[in-house]
């Protein structure tokens, strides 16, 4: 029985860690091997942009067509210093497992090779950049967020740098404390962001380079360069750790539906990857969903099938995977929320529904299918410019309830003779937080490490990448990748703006397409799979997601 | 990269495994020195009851006073081996981590010591046993199953075997079957249930003893004898590991108060384990709210006032822990759904409340606190036979609600300034299948493979009992505990029941005592900690659970 540390510090003050976080504490992070020996930059060629090279070569006129660039071994002494830097590091929107990570690679880089520097945490998100709020980071503030979950050190937050005063704040911000760079951790609103106060920054001949670095458990942002987000391998094992579990218990007590909603609202990329570690009898991707232009009543519809061929065999249980997202990837309930949230800004919700009466026939028959705590949550629950909480919906309590339904229906056609129960669970909160795995750990540590590298040879407006992440990490490789390369535009109030685009779940890809080819044998034969906990030492505990290593293996 | 192997199995047939599984599936158990040495059965002096001593001597008249009995070396050869023989196992109500090891040891057991025994499973849980429904194990069968979560080897059964019919049936599959023995794997009333039986076969001179083990992640069946049940400690370290996580992202965000309603209704020992392993702000235990006769509103005032001084302190975000069968623990909630039932069994609830004078003045104050939601699950949400249904009152939802309504109160009088936004978890599924921890893994291979000594040596209506936990496995204790000397008797329908009474949460117990002096720190200073997920190898991977170190260090 090992006792519980006390660990000094000034954030985590008198913090007591668990055994498990004391041994992460002290997890020594191997580094690609370019990053220990003596290295240079190599510059590819002139890029251009996802999408509108025009109008983001107008957007960005100092920064566009930048190269990207790759570390190379130079064959020279590994122990030459550069010159000492003021690096400012700030956390931008939801947690993600590995973020203290980046920070700690970014200060011992600058321990490594830049001696005499300076890093600044901004507080609070990129806040804390525009009122100057921030704490320098020492070795002893630094140790006891090694390798532990959270975005604690200096916390996060979700506002942006968007008007003139606010990038006038950032200004004097980084004059003040004199930043040679900022690395700014953060989804693709938090690099688009990043980008354009590199852009800013330069334009205003001001020294500050900015680096971006690929956050979100979503998985959404990645691209050829940058093949996966950090923290979405630990939330994934995460969830898919309690979705082993309950398969195991539905196959056990036999008598269960358990219906799962999984965080992730944009791209059903988590979805995706738990249903290829735990192998469910039913998931539903929104990508899919959206590309077939899928009624509520096809996905219901699709679930009931399954469940009634299920019965047929003498199984009335099984585990259902399904995106927090997927009700925004139907377009008939989008109509139906902007019809509600037109109708209820001008009309009294009446008794006997006069009101319904001003939705279109096919928002009217979609209303009268949902069930009715669904209705009244879709009239009831607004946010304070008075529109439906979307995101408030409890899609997996909604589908046990059209599917119970359709069940009932079903059984008066004598088409259905099983039992049904369903079950509800939402796994989110629970996987944002978690201790990262060795690859988040070490992955984040290099997404660290490269950024100073990238800000000591001057370079701006890129997002630290790391690649090769099939191979083992003395292999991986290490570079930036133009941010304005990611971009295209898109037009809102009449003006164009960048953004980096979500990547969503491509059905062409690889990952997909193995799920595809596999889910009608999960549908019928149980072929569950439990990852068990995330292991630290031993069997599992280097492997990295299905959905990367698929991924890789078609780009290899 | 580890490649997923396929396991071969009759019961699990060509199951996926995950490499965690696998490495599970190899796991060497360790015994205890006892039981791999030569070793002689002890009988201890005489037993008593629980409570009623006559009544159960009435009701057990061939068991009452049985000794316990312990296994002590002798010095003799180990290598001599006991006479064949057969042996039944049964699985009895809800899942429980560990289940499959302790039917692992008993047929180890006989492989190790009674060579040429045959070892059946019943399906299904004890109407397997009536309907003579089973499967012999074999080796090959038993594989796939070591160190793994679940009850799915054989599944299990909430049936009880009652009258005087099911006591026949049986008696005929002992007799069909020739059973030397039979193990009863399950909770208080599968033990009393046992002991029946054993006390029947006893009466009729059937040759079939009965063994119980204790078996309940609830952790309510335990005595002096039987330190804990198996199953508490995987599924507090599961729901600990997720509670943990919440924390870091409670801490990081800074914006949320996240209500945990965690699984185990009958007693609190769940909830106080997690407060242990985690150091929420606030943690409600069953049993004081009922101790103290706190109403509702003193449990919501408790909560409220604890974040109103952390509101002054400038946090907005903390995490309570909720035990499952909060209300069942406040008599005045009790009355109220009595008075429920009992009006909606004759009355329709009219739109315009006339049925509310049928209230006393006391339950009509608590419906009229209750949120709207709660109000209308009352009404609506009822069972086959009219009833409330109680297990399906989110509780932790419920409380959120109220205490926004105080809060909003408060903030009116000028005593609140803070933000509060509840978000509500439900842990309770997740955690009765994962994979058995180290501890569990132990712990049920010992009970069973004790179980197996015990029948071959003739015993009956014992339930297994492994000791000296505390200490490294090889110095365990193992023997069985007479289970009418932890019986008591309740009145039901006017006759006399024999009941294991439930272990409740004793507010004078080391455990809720360490709790009692550390909360009000808790509450206020942000004493979090990570347990991260359950590790098989390495730091704390050995670990057993607090409640168990506490109740240890007291008797030792």
């Amino acid at each position: 029985m090992a006792i519980n540390g006390t660990v000094p510090s000034s954030g985590r003050l008198a913090t007591v860690y668990s055994d498990v976080q004391i041994s992460r504490l002290n997890h020594p992070l191997p580094l690609p091997a370019v990053l220990k020996s003596s290295f240079k930059i190599v510059d590819g060629p002139p890029s251009s942009a996802a999408g509108s090279p025009e109008e983001i070569a107008k957007l960005f006129p100092c920064l566009f067509g930048q190269p990207s660039a790759s570390l190379v071994p130079n064959g020279a002494d590994p122990t030459e210093l550069g010159e000492s830097l003021k690096i400012g590091v700030v956390l931008s929107g939801g947690q993600a497992p590995g973020g203290h990570n980046v920070i700690s690679g970014i200060f011992d880089y600058l321990q490594d090779r830049a001696k005499g520097s300076t890093l600044y945490g901004f507080r609070g998100g990129p806040a804390g950049i525009m009122k100057c709020k921030y704490v320098e980071l020492t070795p002893e503030f630094i140790y006891p967020y090694r390798n532990q979950g959270g975005f604690d050190m200096i916390c996060s937050g979700r506002d942006k740098i968007e008007t003139p005063e606010q990038f006038k704040q950032a200004e004097e911000t980084v004059l003040k404390l004199n930043l040679d760079g900022l690395v700014v951790i953060g989804g693709d609103d938090s690099n688009t962001n990043a980008c354009l106060l590199a852009e800013y920054f330069r334009s205003k001949n001001i020294k500050t380079r900015v680096i971006g670095c690929p956050k979100t458990i979503d998985g959404d942002l990645k691209c050829k360069e940058v093949p996966t987000s950090f923290g979405f391998d630990t939330a994934c094992k995460i969830y898919s750790e309690m979705i082993g579990n309950v398969m195991t218990d539905a196959r056990s007590t036999g008598k269960y539906y358990h219906f799962v909603r999984l965080m992730g609202r944009a791209a059903s990329h988590i979805t995706l990857e738990c249903a290829l570690q735990t192998h469910p009898n039913i998931t539903i991707i929104g990508e899919e969903v959206s590309a077939k232009k899928q009624t509520l009543k096809n996905v219901t519809d699709y679930i009931t099938d399954i469940i009634c061929k299920r019965a047929e065999l003498g199984y009335n249980y099984g585990v259902i995977l399904i995106p927090e997202g997927l009700i925004d990837f139907i377009p008939e309930v989008q109509t139906l929320i902007s019809e509600l949230n037109e109708i209820l800004a001008h009309d009294v919700v009446d008794q006997d529904g006069q009101w319904k009466k001003k939705l279109t026939h096919q928002s009217l028959i979609l209303f009268e299918f949902l069930p009715q705590a669904i209705q009244e949550q879709l009239l009831l629950e607004r946010d304070p410019h008075g529109n439906v909480q979307v995101a408030k919906i409890e899609t997996e309590k909604m589908l046990i309830s059209m599917v119970e339904t359709e069940l009932e229906k079903r059984k008066l056609e004598r088409k259905y003779a099983g039992n049904f129960k369903g079950q509800s669970h939402f796994f989110g909160y629970e996987g944002r937080c978690g201790l990262p795995t060795n690859f988040d750990s070490t992955y984040c540590y290099a997404l660290g490490y490269g950024a100073g590298v990238l800000l000591q040879y001057g370079k701006t407006g890129l997002i630290s990448s790391v690649g090769n992440l099939a191979a083992p990490v003395e292999e991986w490789s290490v570079g930036g990748t133009a941010l304005t390369s990611l971009m295209d535009v898109e037009r809102r109030h009449g003006k164009f703006k960048p953004v980096i685009k979500k990547a969503m779940v491509e059905l062409d890809g690889a990952p997909f397409q193995e799920f595809a080819s596999r889910r009608d044998e999960w549908a019928i034969k149980n072929r569950y799979i439990s990852p068990g906990p995330i292991q630290f030492i031993g069997d599992g505990s280097n492997d990295i997601s299905h959905t990367l290593r698929l991924e890789l293996s078609v780009h290899a």
